[in-house]
This record gives structure tokens, sequence and C-alpha cells, in this order.
């Protein structure tokens, strides 16, 4: 990825910073406005490290009013804007550029208010994740897309890319849990998207926003829905002898129309990383691992377990065992969601994110690991099976350039794999920068057109994340 | 609804009508092209019968390569556009323009494929909602969103509107169940937007398309998702002494998080129009009706309708009446969607399409009533309870004009009540030319002209249905 290349800096904007920086320090207290360029560090990359641009100054409004008028000061400057919620980014969606000013929201973190009864909850964008479950949790209400970044990640950034989560399969990502948004627009305008309730009039710009990498404005509010909390839930741990087995029996359990709430997916070297890490009690000695999640009554779980144990004796299954307590759940689900940070432990690291039809798992899988070993490389696979979003991670050592550039080459031919087999570049981590070069591949000159067409509608003069998603040649403009 | 404006006709083009017939002529085989006057007045109106135009010419392309080169010619010619799908809508989105040609999916009806592994099935977009469920029915499979009218209309028309139904609590609505479609672009262009996986990559433009009337392009083709049906389900009937009661149970039952496949409400005179035409077996001695349906095995639908009940006896419910068999299913809900054409048989009448919080039915519904009594007139409500999806029948004479004024007013107001509870316009009628002129009512000008920039993204000159949806005041071009 070292060969992405970022747009040259504006030098005139360079020359205006000081200008620019009081003109903000004019509109948001002086604890929200960054300009050390010891601070700004802290926001030259996000959780693709493997590029940095210090910006050129951060802002951190706190109110919706403070927002605006921070993006109506920088439109009439032509600054550019990269927004920013918690940079946990996989895809380098907030990586900034030296002329542009990061946004941030990490200072707008209040709920506003819960509705139990139209089970939807209002909050200022910056909140993370997981503080939206806990702020209902002893209503027993949750919230459903669950990143493993969750801890961290703020709504504004979920929202931005669509985040998925291991217990997406049964409830939807993102798109499927926002009901409205109130966004700032690039120049400043505050537009309603939206709201608590299930259909809209007009043109749906909702499904738009969400996803939208930041290039169609900064959300600032969002109307979610809130779900009661199941009556139990209990995840099964299944071993299998092959990855192409597992496969096999994730697409005939799809296939069968069965939804639990999450099949996750990983293969020998992760259960050896995560297990290292975790102690979660995986199998060690099967060739991959569906940890399968039911949830309802003790009822409900037993009789769709029961369809699943018997699908799986069809793939070979080799071990079962069910969670037995809570405790145990709980180091199940530590395990996966520390995959990630538990492999940047043993090796550096390219997470994919392609998205394939499930029933092509066991092909796709077989041809994913060939892919690597022909490269002479290592792959852990750990992903959300249930929904076909793979995300391999590609080891390698990023201090031996030929290694990178093989590393890279796996990457890249991964995701083709993934769009040859009638699938997508990414799932849940968005394009960014990682993949913006790649949307060619994806998409013909004419679709590729249409979406900057509906971009621009947004943001005329491309100000906003202007170097993600979108490959540099070929921009349509307003 | 008698004075909303349509836009006057262009002479030009209507001085030009037998040079474009002749162009289109050459397009199309000639059993795809309607000149003579008597069968353009077929397509002169849709289901809201109060607004009649005959259209210049009708085309019935049979592929998408023939749609394209109709579309590109009209656009060189600079002809407006009214696409349709069965006619069935019920806010006018399908009245055409004297100006305009009439370009229908009618003859684009053919299944292309079936996936059973992914659940997909891929069709070109003239095949009627049904048909899809026909296509499936062997291997177990159905196509889930169910809108009344389901024998007739296409899923082009169904994509346009973002069409619902009864079904739809459980398992979304078009938008929910659409993976991806083919679609002309007004000049003719043919894109490509989302696909056979759950995720997309760039702009999700997918959910844009879906409800957006004809006025982005016309659906060529479209991969659906499909489901394998329940194991069983059973409908309950659930009578209560009003209106408020029935509703106050609905509210409880979304509240508590019980999903349903489908919670139906009918009111008194709705259940009397209805049971007299369907004799569907609804109890007559209650104010108000809801029809719940479960769905699963036995034992799950005998859990979960034990819930409902406890809930049910809190609001007073007087009568509960499970379905015995697959006769008694099937007249319940042959009444429940006769209920629109049931009620045409006794008066005239306009049909709202508001939405609201579930939380907000019993108030709405009291208010809701009080407006059509303070007026003089009757209403039948059947609706989504579920969804908060409401449709009050308000009943009048068409041929008092005073009466009809009444009607209007009614409409009116009750769509207000609607956006003031926190809700909605349009569940999955649309705005169409009915409620165009309350657009602003809803959205404020900032919010309308940002949905008008992105209309204009796809159609710049503004040739696509153009007198629907936005109203005719303050448009904004590209």
């Amino acid at each position: 990825m070292s060969g992405i290349q970022f747009p040259k800096p504006d030098p005139s904007i360079i020359a205006r910073r000081e200008t620019i920086i009081a003109g903000l320090a004019a509109l948001v207290a002086p604890d929200s406005l960054i300009t050390a360029e010891d601070e700004r560090r802290a926001f030259e990359t996000d959780a693709l490290t493997a590029y940095r641009r210090i910006p050129l100054a951060v802002v951190l409004p706190r109110t919706t009013e403070e927002l605006s008028a921070v993006l109506a000061f920088l439109h009439k400057e032509g600054v550019n804007v990269v927004a920013r919620g918690a940079g946990t980014s996989l895809a380098g969606g907030a990586i900034p550029q030296e002329d542009a000013v990061v946004v941030g929201v990490a200072k707008m973190a209040r709920v506003l208010d819960i509705d139990y009864a139209n089970r939807t909850i209002r909050v200022q964008s910056g909140v993370t994740n997981l503080s939206i479950s806990g702020a209902v949790a002893a209503e027993r209400f949750f919230y459903a897309p669950d990143p493993s970044s969750q801890l961290a990640c703020t709504i504004a950034g979920n929202i931005g890319m669509n985040s998925g989560g291991a217990h997406c399969l049964k409830y939807g990502v993102t798109t499927n849990n926002v009901l409205g948004v109130k966004m700032v627009l690039v120049d400043g305008t505050v537009v309603e998207i939206g709201g608590p309730y299930l259909d809209s009039a007009g043109l749906d710009l909702l499904g738009l926003v969400v996803g939208s990498e930041g290039q169609l404005g900064i959300v600032a509010e969002a109307t979610l829905r809130i779900l009661p909390m199941p009556e139990d839930a209990r995840p099964v741990l299944f071993g299998f002898p092959t990855s192409e087995a597992a496969g096999g029996c994730v697409a005939a359990i799809i296939g069968a129309g069965i939804v639990p709430v999450a099949i996750e997916f990983m293969d020998k070297l992760a259960i050896e990383i995560c297990e290292d890490f975790a102690h979660a009690g995986y199998p060690l000695d099967v060739g991959a691992l569906l940890i399968i999640e039911s949830e309802g009554s003790p009822a409900e779980i037993d009789a769709e377990l029961a369809r699943i144990v018997a699908i799986a004796k069809d793939y070979s299954v080799t071990t079962i065992k069910e969670s037995k307590s809570a405790i145990e759940t709980a180091a199940i689900w530590k395990g996966r969601k520390s995959a990630f940070g538990a492999t940047g432990r043993v090796a550096d690291y390219i997470c994919m994110d392609g998205v394939i039809p499930t029933g092509k798992l066991p092909q796709v899988l077989h041809r994913l690991n060939e892919i690597v070993a022909e490269l002479g490389l290592r792959v852990a696979n750990v992903f959300h099976a249930g929904d076909g979003n793979l995300h391999p991670l590609v080891l390698y050592n990023i201090n031996d350039p030929a290694e990178q550039a093989k590393a890279e080459k796996a990457g890249e031919e991964i995701l083709k794999l993934c769009v040859e087999a009638g699938g997508c570049l990414t799932g849940e981590h968005g394009v960014g920068i990682e993949k913006r070069d790649l949307m060619p591949f994806q998409f013909n000159p004419v679709d590729l057109q249409q979406q900057m067409r509906v971009r621009a509608a947004f943001d005329p003069g491309w100000r906003l994340n202007p170097a993600k998603v979108f490959p540099l040649e070929g921009r349509v403009a307003a």
C-alpha cells in the first residue's frame, strides 16, 4: 500500500494556516482546537497505520451549532475537511492531509433522549458504540451492531463506514439500525434525514449517508433503534477438519434459512493466535472453528442448535462444545473480538474485508489459501461467515519491503477473488484510502461516475475527505 | 385532491408527436408501441383514479437493450417519461401527462436466475410480486414483501414505491429485500447497483433507488432475497372494545420487543365491510380487531402467542380466536387483503398512508377519529399496526363536491397529525402526486433542496416522472 498516492497539499492553504486557525479559535472553546504539532500528531493516522499525514489543525466541536459554524467557515476559506470519530478505521478513512482540518466528534458524546416505548435512542454522534448499549442496559435493551472496536469507536464512524460486527447476522449492520440523522453539510447547512419511524417520504437519503465515509457531510446527531435483550444466548464451538468443511457448513446453514445471531469463522492459525492471547477454550486440534450463537428461550435455543448440529454432522464436525456459563460466553467472545489485536502481537498484517455470496465460501477459502501460499506468506482467517464477510489477515514483516509488496499483492488478489465470486471489495471497513484504487475493479466507469455525481450533489467542490473512496483520476464534479 | 396542479403540457412536444412515434417504432416491435387513443386511455391513470391524463404514447420494451434505446431516443428528443409497472399505485405515481411517453415494464417479465444456495432470485422488473413467490414455492421459498395488490403489481413498481405489506413487520419492506438492480438512466445509460451480496462499496445508491418513484431511472432487472418458508404460521384474531385499546396493545407488544410476522389492525367499520365481503370469520361484536400472525415451529408459535395473550389481557381483550386450518388462515388473510376493494363497494374513499411511532397509536387513533367525525364523515381504519403504518380510508361521495372537499381536508389533517406525532407522510404508497404538495409540511426547504440536488444528479433536466414527489415551485436543477 506504500504506493497509494495522496493529492499534493495546496501551498496556498498552508500559507494561510495562521488566519485559518484564528478564524476557528473564534468559533470554539480553546480546548476544542488543537494546533500544536505534537498534539496534532495524535491525529496523523487511524488503524491503517501504514500512512501518516499531520493535519493543518484539529477541531473538536461540542455542539451541532459549533460544528455548523466550523464547516461554514472552512467552506468559505476553501479548506478541505477530514471527519473523524475515534480513528479506529481499518481502511484509512480518517487519515488526514497536510492542507486539511480534521473535524472530530469526540466531544459530542451526549445521549439526548431514550424512548423505550418506541425502542429508539437519540445521541450526539461522538458517543461510543458500547456506551449506547450501556445507556439502555438497565432496562434490558441493547444496540445491535457490535464492531470489535466497540469500546472506542463512535456512532459517527459507524455510520460513516456502515459498521457491522459479530452479531449482525441476525440484526443487520449499521444501516439497518439507524432511523435518522441530523447532518451538517460542507457549507454548514444542517439537514435532517429520516426520523423515529420506519419509512421515509421522498428520496431515502439515509441509506446514502450510511457508509458515505465522511464525504457527504458530518453527522451531528443520530436516532438509533434499540432492541430488547434476548431471554438467553448461547455460543457453541464447532470444530472441523478443514476450512473448506467449515465453509461448507456455513453455506448449508444459511442455505437452509437458519439465522442464528452470529456465525464466526476462524482457521487454524487464527485459533492458535486467539487462544494463546485470550484463553477462550477454543479446541486446538481442529482445522477450522465456527462460533455459532443462538438466542431466545432455552427451548428455542435447543431447537435451533439441534438443526445446526444435524447440518454440521454432514460436514464432518469433530468437536461440539456449548458454553455452560456467562463466564465461558464472555471468554469465547473476548477471544474472537481480540483477533486483530492478538494477531498484531505475532506479526504485522494487512486485513482484508471482502464480501462473497455465502454459497461460495468453500471454493473461495480454498483459492484464498492457495494465493497466499503461492506468495510464500501466511494468512489467518477470522471473519463473519454468516454474512459472507471475509477478513483474511495476511501476515508479513513490515521491515522487509519485498515481503510488504507480496502482502499487498496478496490483498489485491484476494479482493479480486471476492469480486469475481460475485461479491464486493468491502463489507464493513469501508473503502477509505486502502481500497480506493481497486474501485474500478468492482465498478465500471459509468457506475462510478453515477456515484460521483451523487457525491457532488452534496459536496460539489470535493472538500470532504477528498483523497478517499474514489480514484483520483476521472473524478466528476457538480 | 381535485386541486392538485399538473405542469402545462409542452405544445412543441405534442406538435412533434408523429416524429416521436416514428422514432419509437424503429426501436421496438409493433406490439410494444401503443398509439391509438382508445388503447392509450388504458394508461391514463392508476389506482388513484381521481386524475386522468392520456399520454402521448405508451412503450412496453421487452429487454434492457430496448428500454435503453427507448430512453436514449426520448432523451435526445427532450420528451418526458413516466415509468409504469402495473398501474396499481395508490398515490398517483404512474399517472401520465399529455406530453409524456409512458414507458412500462409489463413485457419484461422473465425470471432470469434462481440461486437457492445463496437465497437470491434475479428477475426482469416487470414480473409480478406474487409470481416471484410462485417461482420458488416448489422449493419451499418465498419473497417476503406482500402488498395487497401482489397478484398484479410488479417488482419495478414495488422498488419505485418501496412497497410493504401485511407480513413486512418481521421481514422488512422492499428496501430490505432487494440486493441489486440494473437500472437505465434518463439518457439510456445502463448502471448496475448492488449485487447478490450483503454490503456495497462506495456510495449505497441502492437504498436511494428504492422508493425513488421513477425519478432516478427505470429499473430493468432486480436481484431479490428469497426466504425459506417457515415450518408453520398461525394467525390469531384479537378483539378489543375500542380502537384505543387495540392500539395500546400493539404499542405494548412492540415495546416488549416481540416481533410477530404480522400485526394488522381493523376498526369496527373495516371489520364489517371486510366480513361482509370475504366471510373471513371476523368477530362483529368488537370495537377493533388485531390479526396477529406468529410463525415458526408449533412450540415457538405457542410460546410467542402466550406472551402476546398475556399483554392483550392488560388491554381488555374480549375475543381471542386462533386459526385452526389452512382454509381459515386463507380466509382471514383474504378478508384483510380485500379491504380496499371491499370498501370501494360501499363508498368512494381516499386512502391515507401515514407512519407514526407505534408508541403513539392510541392517541393518534383517537384524534384521527375525532378529525373525521368533526367533518361529518366516516372512516374505516385498516392498517399495518406493528409498523405504525396507518391506512385510514375516509369515505365520501365522489359526486358531492362539498363532501369531496371535506374528505380531502380530512386526509390532509390526518397526514399532518402523523407528522406532528413524530411520523411521516407516507409508508408504502409513495408521495406520487397525491402528497406532493404536502412535502413542505414534512421537510423544510433545506432538506427538500438536498433531496432535489440528489435527484438532479440522476436526471438534471427533470424528464423522469416530473410532476410527482416534489412541489412544482422551488425546484432545484443540476
